[in-house]
């Protein structure tokens, strides 16, 4: 069975609204109710946790005579799951809808196969419907969801010989402000932006998402920090727009499975060398972001600043492998975009 | 003035003709003598130090009455150097040429101004003619004239974060097969090839020039090795189609006048990283190779295997700024091929 073209139209409608809800612990989803006719009778998205889902709420705009007949168009599909909202298949059925048209399987394992359950009932569904768009709106909870945590970019800049700074410390201006410029783009597209408290008290950053002007971007990431030590009276980070979370000890697993419950999709972590290792350490990477400016800084007497310090790699047998998904010169520097090689299993 | 057609075309022939001469402490030098009607009559090549220049040459085949009235069409300017051949500018008013044509100007502060000489004779002189293909000939002749030694690349293959081998030292096959090809084809065009001792004992490196399929490329550079240990009886080296050649000590500006006397233009330094730094602590670099492989390294309790050691950067001011030429991706790896950026003299 394949969608009409009215149905596709409600699809692209049902994206569009689904922008409405808040991105978070749940995915943004649209419904739009068409008439046996074709006609929209209502909208509806799913505005975050605890709340309806997306068809649950544009039928509770209807009348039960408007609802019977009609088609559901969605663009997840509608959940077999009795969680704080009641499955939302189930929900269709009562209504009396006659035909379903979604675009994304649902990947939770207590939450899919709606649409076994809408077939049972004898509801038509079609299925996969505007489904690139429709993955690419929820692209980042689909990733919380496979990975069972929130998706983990580590950020670095370093001289081509992998260090962050001189002998004696000294670091400013690595790189250029075409890269800069990069960074403060990408920390506007996650949800939190973490740093350890070496970093916080080494360089008092601001951890805001800024324009070249240093203007504010209107997506602010949370700031949180890592680590035991605490965050000074006067730093930059308590006068950032949000109030930051610190997280004292080193357990990552359980730091990213906290942020996860407070909807944290996308996790830009900016270091410093000891944390960015910590995650890697931990295999609680899944980008890897490297700014590489053309300086060489080598190691001195009086010290040596490494990018990467101890990830538990003792044998090159034993080095994670890195696919490149892209160079991009930025400026005088360029910018390395690679992720984790997944390690085959060994063989029985 | 202007060439006419056929001294172009005998340009042309004077460029080829040079390239039977050796490459060396010399430059590749090719001369067309034409008759006043545009008739070659001769053609002549440089074949190397303390044998006759190429003008000179193609004279020497030549009756006096078949000189007089002639034009030379030499691929570098007449030299006004008396040295062991007696400069040429002299040797082609003496055979009565009333026309000179060449492509390159000459560099040496001795040799230079045989066209002023020429045209104080009362000789026609056009120069520049195929200038670009004419330096693209003498390109690493030109280039040690200007340094005042070899040109000198330093290669390197290093992790994502800047590292040759992993915390027990083990490193083998950190870049693929695409890398390695290409490290071999830029051998080739070396004149010779240097390592340090650390590398020679750790690595026992054949450090020929070999196709893929391991057959040797027809040019190998000459193997060079520095440092005061000795190389063992049974090192590939010594099975190496050139005898290699070791320099004790770490006087690095001795070794490349050394040779530059030998006729060495190119030197391509293959490390290890003791060398590598050495040579970059030496401002004696001129082009950087860095194959980079998608890999973290890191370090490890048992140790820390940086590709750049001490380079005497103490601070980030202090550090060598590179100009980036080019990326290119090889297989998973990436080459980065960089030159370093002058360091401004101090205003005044
Ligand atoms: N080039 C770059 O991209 C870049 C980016 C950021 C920073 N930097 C530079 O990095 C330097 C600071 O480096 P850093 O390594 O000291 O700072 P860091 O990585 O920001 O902080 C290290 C601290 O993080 C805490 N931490 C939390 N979880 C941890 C875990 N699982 N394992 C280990 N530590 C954990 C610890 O703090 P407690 O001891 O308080 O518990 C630890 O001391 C500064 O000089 C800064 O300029 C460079
Ligand atoms: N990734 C790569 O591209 C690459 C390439 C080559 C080697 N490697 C690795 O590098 C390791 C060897 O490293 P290495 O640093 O010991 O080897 P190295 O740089 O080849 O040799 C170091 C030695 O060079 C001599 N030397 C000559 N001039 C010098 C100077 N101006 N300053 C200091 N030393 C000078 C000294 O030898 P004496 O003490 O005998 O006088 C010194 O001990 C091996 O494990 C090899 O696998 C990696």
């Amino acid at each position: 069975m394949t969608a009409h073209p009215n149905e596709i139209a409600a699809m692209r409608r049902a994206l569009a609204v689904a922008a409405n809800g808040p991105r978070g612990f749940n995915p943004q989803v649209g419904a739009v109710i068409l008439s046996p006719a074709g006609d929209v009778l209502a909208e509806g998205w799913h505005r975050g946790s605890g709340t309806a889902h997306a068809e649950v709420d544009a039928l509770s705009k209807l009348r039960p005579e408007q609802t019977r007949g009609a088609t559901a168009v969605v663009s997840l599909e509608p959940c077999n799951h009795t969680g704080r909202t009641g499955p939302c298949a189930q929900a269709l059925i009562d209504a009396g809808i006659s035909r379903v048209v979604y675009a994304v399987d649902d990947p939770g394992d207590d939450s899919s196969h709606g649409a076994d359950r809408l077939r049972a009932a004898g509801v038509d569904v079609v299925s996969g419907v505007l489904g690139d768009q429709a993955r690419e709106v929820i692209d980042s909870w689909l990733a919380v969801q496979r990975l069972g945590r929130p998706h983990v970019t580590v950020k670095w800049a370093q001289s081509l010989d992998g260090r962050v700074a001189a002998a004696d410390g000294t670091s400013q201006w690595i790189t250029g402000p075409a890269s800069r410029a990069d960074v403060h783009r990408r920390r506007a597209l996650a949800d939190a932006i973490v740093a350890g408290t070496g970093t916080v008290l080494a360089d008092d950053p601001a951890l805001t998402a800024r324009t070249p002007e240093g203007d504010l971007l209107p997506d602010q990431p949370t700031p949180v920090v890592i680590g035991e030590r605490e965050v000074p009276e006067g730093a930059l980070l308590r006068r950032h727009p949000k109030p930051f979370e610190q997280y004292s000890g080193r357990d990552l697993p359980g730091v990213l499975a906290h942020l996860r419950q407070a909807g944290v999709q996308r996790v830009f972590v900016e270091g410093g060398p000891t944390l960015a290792s910590a995650f890697i350490r931990a295999g609680l990477v899944d980008e890897i972001l490297t700014y590489v400016a053309p300086v060489l800084l080598g190691s001195g007497e009086s010290g040596d600043h490494p990018a990467i310090g101890a990830i538990g790699v003792d044998t090159i047998g034993a080095a994670p492998r890195l696919a490149l998904q892209s160079v991009e010169r930025l400026g005088d520097d360029i910018l390395l975009v690679s992720t984790p090689v997944p390690i085959p299993s060994p063989a029985r």
